[in-house]
């Protein structure tokens, strides 16, 4: 007898989530002898708990072929943790009744370490209520903080989106830095880790190349060694171009971004260390300065993502699918190194229960000891993982052909639930 | 007799001035027979009055190829605006002194309206110093901001980028704006034209889609229809993707950015219309919100340049050259649109005279009535102009081969002057 799949987002969107989604449909297709409907979950694990379950089936061949290449989360995500089974009862069991309810066999969440800790706790409650299923985790963070796995699907495209950036500007800076712009400062995502900002080292290759200074959450900001390396960079190399990454803290371990400005009425101005740190570029030292911040377009930049992020992300999904009909449950596929030079990886597996509720930091050997850039160490892990490119298709009016599904509801069995 | 050409880049570098650059040199090296060297201003004029002079026939056949598809002014720029002939005597006489030591035949001046205006000057105060030298204009800027020509070499590109990113980040928001962000306000460049603001326009082709409110620097901003309207988006189509140039100014004239915010010293914040308009809805709707500021991203974006831009850029320093050749003066070639379906352009030329100091602004027409969006006029102009990619080449770590030029100067023959 055929069980569907249930298959769900979770949490902040990455450029090739919808690769793995891809890969999930697409295996799940051509296992049509074993598997039945793919169904996913609107909005994510909400949309679970509402029975609001997106039929794939209804989606053609080519826009399930087209999710490859799409930002954005294609069925919806959300940001709903469930938390102990004791605390969140209420949650399970409804998510049980749903899964009941529609021939669910497999539910492949793909998400960080919260949706890993929230699949675990689904196969465990799932074999107590009777409705054992097989629950799988995707990994998927542009955090890059999974535990485990080499590196997760989603981080290596922003990378790459922080490299080409930096490395653009830079060029720009560097052109008119003798009259014009001396101090260019990138904002990039990354509150507790500085793996986002680590990349833009990557273009640093040779003394003198940009970026000159990276400021991660790892090293308490130090005004005075940052303004001498400021200067050092503008008197040597004409322009000094930085990384910042959201989560600098100063020495209090308050977050730079709100330690500085205030609106008109006084608040706190919410969001932006770049302003805050160009502002004391420009009290202290006096350079004129432009300052960047690329919010949620480095996490939507499918257009400049690595070929690399996009066939892991590709391949976890498969993977998921291959491992709920082994009929595993309660593990992860997980990103393997297998060498270095040249780069090499596959797909392998961990269980859950070592993935939940772990973050990843960035090792303190990546970090230089003057705490403004990255070691070769750094690099030898990073460098593979931006390569390749991997463009979307364009339509004839210059715009990439990014698809929208249908989103077909299946029709709902059980009474409504309240979120 | 062969003279040498002189060539200068000038203001605000684009993603494809060097593109322009590529066609003026490999058009010279073509013309072998007829042209000596190819020489470029370090840094612009600035490096043309110290005698800084860059002798381009050091560079390799395969660097000069590279500059089609590098960002940044690969022979550097500046901002320096040389004024009537009257006030700037002294930097005129000088720059003909320039000329003459280094047997230039040919200027050609690669800026805006500005640089036009000092080309046109040069060749009237060649002739009356008895040193007669053909004057080009050559065309750039992403402000397409320049009058005659159908639209700038640099826009394209810049509009390429500011729609593919707004595109993008929309498709993020959308699939978590049920739990998360609703409202997204992406900040472009255009501080006195809504040009660039405009081209995030294309994207939005049918009912709902992004982006759902532009704000142009042509329309006073009225916070109660703007909010409105972003209300609206949010209750109609789930979110509110926001494009805003850093030109908008308020009903007193002032510019939003300036009104806003102070930092914790009470000292006006400099720069970013985005967190201050992010803060209104903040206060007036209560919507979670993310901002982003592109900056120097959107305009040094070769990564995801449009390929009409690039053949634009590209073929309006090939005709330059040519132009000159053919004995022109005080001309800039231009691009003149032959028709719309299919989109045909072909170069034309123009006197200086009819460039310097004229700016085009965008047409009323081109706004809607509401003052939020493009209307279909507007985009059969726009559309054209993102068309097509042309990507760089990347390396086997996954960056962009950009190229960066020797720049071995020429021997000065004049004494020192103070620019």
């Amino acid at each position: 007898m055929k069980k569907n799949i249930l298959y769900a987002q979770s949490g902040g969107v990455t450029p090739v989530i919808n690769a793995t989604a891809c890969g999930v449909i697409e295996t799940a297709r051509i296992n049509r002898d074993r598997i039945g409907t793919v169904y996913a979950g609107k909005d994510g694990i909400i949309g679970v708990l509402q029975e609001e379950l997106i039929d794939t089936s209804k989606e053609t061949k080519s826009d399930i072929a087209g999710l490859r290449h799409t930002p954005g989360g294609g069925f919806g995500s959300c940001r709903y943790k469930l938390r102990s089974i004791e605390e969140s009862k209420r949650e399970y069991q409804r998510l049980i009744e749903v899964l009941r309810a529609h021939d669910i066999g497999y539910f492949l969440y793909n998400g960080g370490g919260d949706s890993a800790d929230t699949a675990y706790k689904v196969s465990q409650i799932g074999k107590k209520m009777g409705f054992p299923v097989n629950c799988i985790g995707v990994p998927k963070t542009i955090d890059n903080d999974l535990p485990v796995t080499d590196n997760c699907p989603g981080f290596g495209s922003v990378a790459k989106y922080v490299a080409v950036s930096i490395m653009e500007a830079s060029l720009d800076v560097e052109s008119m830095a003798s009259s014009s712009t001396k101090v260019f400062i990138l904002e990039v995502m990354g509150r507790h880790a500085g793996w986002i900002a680590a990349a833009g080292g990557l273009v640093a290759r040779e003394e003198g190349d940009p970026p000159h200074l990276i400021l991660f959450p790892e090293v308490p900001f130090k005004q005075r060694e940052f303004l001498r390396k400021v200067r050092h960079a503008v008197e040597n190399y004409g322009y000094c171009s930085v990384v910042v990454s959201e989560g600098v803290r100063n020495s209090r371990g308050q977050f730079l971004a709100d330690a500085g400005t205030r609106d008109a009425f006084g608040h706190a101005q919410l969001g932006g260390v770049a302003p805050v740190v160009a502002n004391i570029v420009r009290e202290k030292l006096g350079y004129k300065y432009h300052w960047a911040v690329s919010d949620y377009l480095q996490r939507s930049a499918r257009h400049v993502a690595s070929k690399t992020d996009v066939d892991q992300a590709y391949a976890v999904g498969k993977a998921a699918v291959e491992l709920a009909l082994q009929g595993k449950s309660g593990v992860m596929p997980i990103i393997k190194r297998v060498s270095n030079n040249p780069y090499r990886w596959k797909i392998g597996e961990t269980s859950l229960g070592r993935v939940a509720n772990r973050e990843k930091m960035m090792p303190k050997s990546y970090i230089t000891d003057d705490g403004f850039g990255i070691t070769p160490a750094a690099r030898r892990y990073l460098a593979p993982l931006i390569r390749g490119e991997d463009y979307p298709p364009y339509d004839r009016d210059g715009l990439p052909k990014y698809v929208r599904m249908k989103k077909v509801l299946a029709r709902k069995k059980l009474p409504e639930f309240d979120v």
